[in-house]
């Protein structure tokens, strides 16, 4: 079995091999500064992770999980369009670095990319992947209109907002997991459990996002605290607080929100102090817990001997350790 | 056989059969009013066309074919963006009735139900198709980053004007015209003919309605004259008549670029006597009916009775009758 580093490894070697058409430079600069902005390949590290669960041949799925790292960094350079943000991963975003119509036009060829390296998946299960992939970028921009929508409502639920991330979010995840199954021919009652383990270990891990955002120790969590809070963002932290305040409370926050507090500090603190009020540092973490735990129930029924799941026990274990 | 109308017809009901994801609305709102917005559909037409030379059952291509047309309205809203067109078929552009992110949004759903389309193909060929459909869709972009490069150049020379509008616009006839001789299970070399054959037919396409913007009656051309002339586009006309203009009439288009004259009509009327004493109306002509020409030499050479390629034929001599 392939160590997490070693598939990492594999993926960017494999990245790095590909014959990327170079011309005209100036659609394809875009497309190889934010790849080579790194990240974790988190996406095409569980699709190889589930397709070694099943088989130590795990070549065949190496490109097509390419193809949903691409994928996932298209999502970037167009969502931080429409988002307008300036930065990530601690450099500029594309369309900040050059401008909106070479962002537009690169995401696009990202996204044909990303079509490509997934049309090499076997010819006997192409039309499956072809299937799942397509449903799943479908879901990831449905999740993306939602997120704009609820940016500029009043009130959203948490139902509303646990949909909301589980399109924009946890389906690729749980995607990932079931492209790299499908190619290992993996049983489908098995490559559905993995869909399901990685879609609710999506959600745990958006929800803990949220939490550290508001929670985190800076020296851990690689950011300043309290980001979501100055931007008035509606993460859970927020939506939960807003369901649970009293009258009282719920003035206090639609004041904070309004612009009460001359500076930034005073907003984020007197915004704590309503979470911790409310308990809503434990309701996020129960909540977390509930799909980290959901998701762990599903890898064990997985039809496979416990020890090859190690490498995926152990990404849900990291995240338990910074959710508590 | 199909007449043209007849596959449009099916084209029009199919797309119409089709269960449209509706929500968020949103989203898919910009996607139905830029499909209702017509058009030809001339993409699928062809595509069922060349499908329609080889075999009389073309129900497995109607899909595959109408992914073609979302395909073409995908890089329509997108490059609207871009050229910050406010027009487009009479109606608004997307970005100009809603904003630009739904139309980013808008357009990237469009770009992968295109994707869901070209993906019914039947398994034996989807391979090929993709690979057609992907190069393709690349090359598009290509096409319309060189577009946007050679807006903010001074010199585009002809070959690199020919290889920007093969690349933007023509090869996508192309693999229309491929995509539905390929599914017919046509021999490989008649298809590659029809790719050829599309291409050609494109290329003298473009130029053409260069032509006609410029030397068009506008009764028949459907819109005013003149308009590239107004906006300084760099079009064929303008290309060649940099490239056979002496110094002092390079000097004088150099002078009505920079905006020398105060209103459009004499603007025009001044571009349109240096085309004339240049003979740029007749270059084009020519360039135009070359590639007319070479269109139905590869037409001719599809191993298909003469009989069968009357609707093809039929397209190229609308294009034959409006040119000349």
């Amino acid at each position: 079995m392939y160590s997490r580093e070693e598939l990492r490894d594999l993926i960017e070697k494999s990245y790095a091999g590909q014959a990327l058409h170079k011309k005209p430079a100036e659609l394809y600069q875009p497309i190889s500064y934010m790849m080579q902005t790194g990240g974790k390949r988190l996406r095409p590290v569980l699709a190889l992770m589930a397709c070694n669960l099943f088989t130590d041949n795990i070549k065949d799925a190496v490109l097509p999980a390419l193809g949903l790292e691409v994928f996932h960094n298209f999502t970037l350079v167009h969502d931080d369009i429409m988002d307008k943000a300036d930065i990530r991963r601690n450099k500029e975003t594309v369309h900040k670095k050059w401008d909106d119509n070479r962002a537009i036009l690169s995401g696009d060829v990202m996204l044909i990319q990303a079509y490509e390296y997934i049309a090499t998946s076997p010819a006997g299960v192409l039309t499956q992947i072809l299937k799942l992939f397509n449903n799943t970028a479908r879901q990831v921009c449905e999740g993306q209109q939602y997120d704009m929508n609820y940016e500029s409502r009043d009130k959203v639920s948490e139902e509303e907002y646990l949909f909301m991330i589980e399109n924009k979010t946890s389906v690729l995840l749980g995607a990932s997991l079931q492209l790299g199954a499908i190619i290992a021919r993996a049983p489908e009652r098995d490559s559905g459990l993995l869909y399901d383990f990685g879609t609710k270990l999506g959600m745990a891990f958006q929800i803990q996002d949220d939490l550290l955002d508001s929670f985190g120790d800076p020296d851990i969590f690689g950011k300043e605290t309290g980001g979501d809070i100055k931007s008035n963002k509606k993460t859970y932290l927020l939506i939960k607080a807003y369901e649970l305040a009293n009258a009282k409370q719920k003035d206090s926050l639609n004041r904070i929100i309004a612009g009460e507090f001359n500076t930034e500090k005073e907003k984020i603190q007197k915004v704590l102090a309503i979470y911790e009020s409310l308990g809503i540092r434990h309701h996020a973490t129960r909540k977390a817990n509930e799909y980290l735990s959901s998701a762990l129930d599903k890898l064990d029924m997985v039809d496979i001997a416990s020890e090859r799941k190690s490498n995926l026990k152990e990404f849900a274990d990291v995240l338990k350790d910074r959710i508590n």
